[in-house]
């Protein structure tokens, strides 16, 4: 392991990495499946959704769209998604709670108390593209104890975007030699030490559809792996 | 009282607000003193460093700086007030911890109650024109149990620019109506309620030197005035 004792942040990515959004929206489906009669695939669903989120935010790093919020990035793919899905029937309000799952996932079961255990040495920040007000609710709703929210929004550039990393080092007034990104997803990773972060492998074996392949081995140009962050924090 | 029922976030003044900065940096000043032989006023010294504040914000409003943050302001400040506070022999170490007070500062002795009673029912949020990292270091410090630090920082606008208000509304995707700022500062509060925040002022009698004229007292145009944050709580 690199010498880490200059680290004093660590920043999160969320998705995937602190909550399992497709647990979460998988149940929060079935749920909304049973009250509205919709009979559908929901992890099916969950993985349509979540495929949308790259290339729609690639539209706004093309500048085909202006800068724009994940929640309404969230909302334009979920409104693809209607007809196959039988959605068609839901009305305005049901179709925003659903939009609104996102702010609502569940975290891996060692998330809290990881994170409680790494914020009594660090300050402890999301960096995620979700927007301000959904980690927000979302810290809220999981009991997730950051020291900071910090967004890709607030730099107006999507991760893995430099931009990204370098705004939310600066604002932790930290060099980004200082600053720790932890996340289940080697690209986050590797975008974040090209600025010079340190980097934390966590993973998360149940992220996806079990088929899809995923690398999660440890490899050695990672600062810390850990299986999850009850075992980063052992590490550290 | 107004119909707050639509009031869904409240944001915080700080410095004055929920810490104390006049006792804490003249408690931390007299150890320095002790330990350095510096025989000074430090509540006057208190008074003379938070006085520089405002017209140092000033500079960049006008534009005479660029975009600074509060730590580098407090430090330019500081550094005008070493001969007349006798600190010339403080080494470069000790500077910086001194100017970093103002991370460390101390709360009211109603302020982690209240705001816990409070963020039980609303997203709670730091709107100081503190930077990014001094109110992330000082809630660590003091155990605020903010959901969300907003900061100037992150509009690039001083308060009482109307920018900073906006911005801040917009990173928690409320509209200004449904947002309550709340400061023991009528300025503060007037600003905001210019770009449609609604307004809570909080009475903090010994923010300043007990000869300065102080204006505590409810006023028609607040939405709801209190004693402290626990008055306020009972209020809502």
């Amino acid at each position: 392991m690199s010498d880490l004792s200059n680290v004093r942040a660590m920043m999160f990515d969320v998705f995937g990495t602190v909550v399992d959004w497709r647990g979460t929206i998988a149940r929060e489906g079935r749920i909304l499946g049973e009250k509205h009669g919709i009979d559908a695939d929901w992890e099916a669903f969950a993985d349509a959704w979540r495929g949308g989120y790259g290339p729609s935010m690639d539209r706004v790093r093309k500048g085909e769209l202006g800068w724009t919020k994940i929640d309404d990035l969230h909302r334009m793919i979920l409104d693809g998604l209607v007809d196959e899905y039988g959605l068609g029937g839901l009305d305005a309000s049901a179709m925003d709670h659903l939009n609104r799952v996102w702010h609502r996932l569940d975290p891996w079961p060692d998330s809290v108390g990881g994170l409680q255990r790494l914020r009594s040495r660090y300050v402890i920040a999301t960096l995620s593209n979700g927007n301000v007000s959904l980690l927000t609710n979302m810290a809220k709703h999981a009991g997730l104890p950051w020291d900071c929210i910090l967004s890709a929004e607030l730099a107006r550039h999507y991760k893995p975007d430099p931009e990204t990393y370098l705004a939310a080092a600066e604002f932790l007034s930290e060099p980004p030699e200082n600053v720790m990104m932890v996340a289940a997803h080697k690209g986050d990773l590797k975008a974040a030490a090209r600025v010079g972060f340190k980097t934390g492998f966590v993973q998360r074996p149940h992220e996806h559809h079990p088929d899809r392949p995923n690398s999660l081995e440890p490899e050695d140009w990672m600062d810390v792996w850990g299986r999850d962050f009850h075992d980063i924090a052992d590490k550290l």
